[in-house]
């Protein structure tokens, strides 16, 4: 089934308001073997609505509306659906007494204005919404759909769920799709797209290859009649995804890198600390949003200025010799933090996290280290995309660097 | 000038990513006196993707692209703009040497896939994007305008706002759209709503009230020839509002509460230090995405497990007496901040960070003190609302406080 989402509202053009339903909608679209083609906004404007609707009912089967369906003047989905479908609106008195009793119950008077949302056309049908006093629609004609639900998130989603799913996945005789995500991390999106190339030619189950950032994804999707016939295509694929990538691959769907190398820490009973000065406390928080990251993370210290950095037990000689910003103060710091937590892993960053240069050294200018004592590694480069962005990319190269001491050490 | 947004990507139709550059731009559209007509999101797919860029190159005078620009082989944004207007692509010499030389600069080989990002047509200019590998299109032609910026937000947002928005406002002639927003805490939604609701009949400008992360937002926004003439019909109605709340105002606009609280440091002169558990860095981050945080900032430590607790100077009797999570532990590790950095203010927080209890305490029970030496003060509570939303929730509560210290300090 060939489908398209068309949200309505002009606080949404108008960036007021994040449409989120869409999303909402188009994620559930893929398991009932439904195909989304288009998503739009259209405004509070009866023409262009009109004409959007018009396009919608001849190029797709199932046409899903958002918003637009409220009691004011510039809510005119139905209008618009009337319109397009060249049909006249009539007010159904069963919905209207529906809509009284529901500011009956709540022991309000009824606006007059409200009647219209208890307008219909001769092909639609009204879907109830206990949650709100918009009806939905669900219009069929010539064998297409259109449905047109409330914008509200809380009506839109009981809507969906109570009312529209269901009756989609009885009509929807396409295939299913299942996807899996495969997550890498030190190989450039050009370099994983060319070594997995020769699979890229596959048309079920399909790959796509997206750049994150904590790496690069794989997306493996197959299309069957059911989930576990289309869990069964893509696993071959997979495994050749695995052979070809190998460690590279960290992680698959929901999976986060800190989560990924909390689970390894954990594996092996090793505990973890952290001192960072331009992340500022990222990498600390970030390895904190696992829930049980107690069991292997310690502690760790923001070691914001140069003397903080000494008071912390990195050598002032070193920071002499070499600046704050430099391979050896990580290295230096990563240690400091392993022995004053009495941890078995440290990690120590600094950097330059911008907007402004530090000891000469440019934005984005970054080193990390990781030491378990035995083996210690450090990690340098430049790129700067902003402070944040910066911060955050280092958070995650030491995170995959922890990773890769981790996998060396077996 | 009529405008639409076009964002490219599968997995955006798929529901695999919110697509948030389209409200980025829309909302940044009325303040160019740009009229937002249409937004659609379109798979990658080379037929609908041209038929979509026709299409809007017929109807609107300028038309904004997002994604698609990747050197992947399903990055076809480049592909349909020259098939839409049909133009050859060929690779600009100039813009390949440059792509080279981002490789070079960072030490990577140059994967010969990523020569597509060198390609143009005749009606195109490349836009710089030193963020990322990806080159904007600026297309010209007829009168009418094709812009396509990448898909990372970080790379798109710089691209508009030092390479797209200036070249359009120099176009555009439309009436333009401000708006001003200020920003309070310590006040409910509705609180503000009655306080100011004399105010709310307003037509131009308009107030609305919303209810953020960071506390009650109200957003002035006025119509006008000019962004001028539009500020000064904005300036006496925030004035009035600034009059009714006073110092529940904290911020405008872009300011963040973080970048407030510095400010009055910095202004002051005092220097501030942070010990947290349950929040694991969330608030040393937070504090450090400040752009200068250093000059008042000296450090923080992540006391994660109650013996870094103790290592850190909070007495162990006093974790005996009260547990950890308590607010007397809150107060022992904002005086321990303060006293091991050598800092004028420290804050403490401790809590559940959840999903799990701790010490028989449910998720989401929560004690910050700030502590200057001469008053300390500690604020408790409880809302779990999910494991990172209840840090957030922690981290904001705490700059809060800090906040009404040093306005009670004067």
């Amino acid at each position: 089934m060939k489908a398209e989402i068309i949200s309505v509202g002009t606080e949404i053009l108008l960036g007021d308001i994040l449409d989120t339903n869409t999303q909402y909608i188009a994620s559930r679209l893929p398991g009932l073997g439904i195909d989304l083609y288009y998503t739009s906004t259209v405004g509070d404007n009866l023409g262009r609505l009109t004409e959007a609707v018009r396009r919608a009912f001849e190029r797709s089967d199932l046409t899903i509306m958002t918003g637009g369906l409220g009691p004011t003047e510039d809510d005119l989905t139905r209008e618009a659906i009337a319109a397009a479908l060249d049909e006249e609106l009539y007010v159904d008195q069963a919905v209207a007494d529906r809509l009284r009793a529901f500011f009956t119950a709540r022991g309000l008077p009824f606006p007059e204005r409200n009647v219209k949302q208890a307008t219909l056309i001769a092909s639609a049908r009204a879907l109830p919404n206990p949650r709100g006093t918009a009806p939905g629609w669900w219009v069929e004609r010539e064998g297409r759909v259109i449905v047109a639900m409330p914008g509200p998130p809380a009506e839109m989603e009981r809507m969906w769920n109570e009312e529209v799913a269901p009756e989609l996945a009885k009509r929807s005789t396409g295939a299913v799709i299942v996807s899996r995500t495969l997550k890498t991390i030190g190989l450039g999106e050009g370099h994983v797209d060319e070594m997995v190339s020769p699979l890229l030619k596959s048309a079920n189950p399909t790959i796509g290859v997206y750049a994150k950032m904590d790496g690069v994804h794989l997306r493996l999707t197959a299309k069957a009649a059911t989930a576990a016939e289309a869990r069964r295509l893509i696993e071959p694929l997979e495994a050749e995804v695995r052979r070809i990538l190998g460690e590279a691959i960290w992680g698959a769907d929901d999976d986060t890198l800190e989560g990924a190398v909390g689970r390894m820490l954990k594996e092996r009973g090793l505990t973890l600390a952290t001192m960072e000065s331009c992340t500022g406390g990222l990498l600390a928080d970030t390895i904190t949003n696992v829930a049980g990251a107690s069991d292997y993370f310690k502690g760790g210290y923001v070691a914001y200025l140069p003397e903080t950095k000494a008071s912390l037990g990195v050598g002032a000689e070193l920071i002499e010799a070499h600046g704050v910003v430099s391979a050896e103060v990580a290295a230096g710091m990563a240690r400091a933090a392993r022995e004053r937590a009495d941890a078995d892993i440290g990690i120590g960053v600094t950097g330059v996290a911008g907007p402004d240069p530090l000891e000469g050294k440019p934005p984005g200018t970054m080193h990390i280290a990781v030491d378990d004592g035995v083996s210690p590694q450090t990690i340098s480069y430049t790129y700067y995309q902003g402070r944040l962005a910066t911060k955050r990319r280092a958070v995650t190269t030491a995170l995959a660097l922890l990773r890769r001491l981790l996998l060396a050490r077996g």
